[in-house]
């Protein structure tokens, strides 16, 4: 049996962290076993808020690929590649924006969403509002069964749906492939502040390229239970950060409930907590960051995984376009 | 010196007419001459329109080749090319929609009222909304110099000249190139009925593929001054689609000038002026359709001249590309 595809990927804005980690690259190592997976490093979708500043995407391209490498991922398993140089892509973007009004477009939940994050008001770039479309054409493209999302990009990949749908009805074809969701089981993990969200915008990361003083320091300054005055006090273990990354990243799932009962009768002091969450990071860690220190030394091989990658991705996805173009009719030679 | 670079088009969604003529295939005949002319069949944009409805666009393409050759659009001076087999444009376009804002899109002049003739209401399509930055894109992937426009598309071209220069401001450079509009002499023909404009979809076309006998009546039952009853009124030149097209294609000015004034005098019917006015159709309309029907015999040799087109223009568009990438800095490889 044909293997299922898989198709995700990251804009490369910044180096990966630990929430990366936690809601898809760990995934992604074992998904490359059973699935034929794409990996798309999103430089065009980055272009879309950073179309002044193209230096810091491209200079994040190969911190990307580094992060990948040195998790894991397998260039002989997954292909690696970066989306500006599938042109096939916004090809069929410009036909699903015939297939889509513009009203639908604008009441986008994920798009409403992100516009007043982004503080946008009305100045919103056309490219940013048709990203969801953009997304369908990357996904279809690759003919991809299984795309790996979180809750909040639901909305997404039911325009993606919505599009597949309506072409295959209107060009009365199966060319086109519904996709499924599949949603990540640790969808986000808190920043080392507290807040919801790990975001290099916030800067509460733990990048997975931080040198293990970094990581020290970081953790050492983690925010907890702000209640948590004494050691004999009882601390709170939800949304106390040091507990959530424990519950990500530890493997002895027996030794994390003890600490979270401890701490919850008190007696137990964050600094022996945090000792132990370091533990945890570092042996994570510090493999991934001596696979990333090899490959940072052959940079040229590893744009030459990013080329191979390429021009696999492209040969596929010029494939689907041929039948994209032979369905709607417009395989003129 | 350089030579100019002009691109013109068409959508391919039904035969040319005397309006097309003109306005400007009669101009492009002159131009190819002295200018580099790119002439585009715009099958992209007829389907923003048309998604639902690819065969008729598929349909027209050999149609509209057949016109362009017989008016005596020359393949070896003219690059006559199919927009959908670019793949550089909707690569700059995506590009281009992150340097505009959804609003500006919104406030077109030209799209506000398509929008309102085309009776979309709140279903406006995407792909039609962003059309003028798809316009854009195959203005300046191939560097055009000159633009032959209506005066009602230069909201069309003041929006391509806004992005060259966002574009050459942002990435600090001259590759693109501001486009400068040509505006067409006789921008509008009216149709037989008299109404302003002569539309296929008003069904009051002459088209330069019909044969003699259609011209014949299609010119008899035209619309001329309707209060001009009897011989011996004096009758209206204004407005009055006859003489519009006299002064559009008769040669003879003086005979002209003398009809119009015996007309408006009274005790010339309209008869006369139309056996005329016959006359100068017939004599401009038998040749192109004799080119016509030859080439209509080679359909072939047609597809040919649009496949060596393509290939030229694709030739052109992608070293504009490089250049894009290079200057947007995303040129990896």
């Amino acid at each position: 049996m044909k293997k299922q595809i898989i198709l995700t990927g990251d804009r490369p804005t910044g180096k990966l962290h630990l929430g990366h980690y936690a809601g898809s690259l760990a995934a992604r190592v074992k998904l490359q076993e059973e699935y034929r997976q794409f990996v798309m490093i999103a430089d065009t979708q980055a272009l879309t808020d950073n179309a002044e500043n193209p230096e810091k995407v491209r200079a994040n391209i190969l911190e990307v690929a580094l992060d990948y490498l040195s998790v894991g991922i397998d260039p002989d398993k997954t292909t690696i590649f970066i989306q500006s140089l599938i042109p096939a892509i916004p090809e069929l973007t410009m036909y699903f924006l015939n297939l889509v009004t513009w009203n639908r477009l604008k009441h986008n939940p994920t798009i409403k969403l992100e516009i007043q994050q982004k503080g946008y008001g009305e100045e919103i770039p056309a490219g940013f509002m048709i990203y969801p479309v953009n997304q369908a054409a990357d996904i279809t493209i690759f003919k991809a069964n299984l795309v790996p999302v979180g809750e909040d990009q639901l909305p997404i990949m039911e325009q993606t749906i919505e599009l597949v749908r309506k072409f295959n009805r209107i060009y009365k074809t199966d060319t086109l492939i519904e996709p499924k969701a599949l949603i990540a089981p640790i969808a986000r993990l808190p920043g080392t502040d507290g807040k919801l969200k790990m975001s290099k915008s916030l800067n509460n990361t733990i990048n997975l390229s931080d040198s293990a003083d970094e990581v020290v320091k970081k953790v050492k300054s983690m925010y907890t239970d702000p209640n948590h005055l004494r050691v004999e006090d009882p601390g709170k273990v939800e949304g106390n950060p040091v507990f959530t990354y424990l519950d990500a990243f530890a493997t002895d799932k027996e030794k994390v409930a003890e600490l979270k009962a401890h701490y919850q009768r008190g007696g137990l002091g964050d600094s022996i907590v945090k000792k132990y969450l370091l533990e945890v990071l570092l042996s994570l860690l510090d493999p991934i960051r001596k696979r990333r220190e090899e490959w940072a030394k052959e940079p040229q091989e590893v744009m030459n995984i990013l080329r191979k990658g390429t021009e696999i991705a492209r040969h596929v996805a010029d494939m689907t376009m041929q039948e994209v173009r032979k369905t709607m009719k417009i395989d003129y030679f």
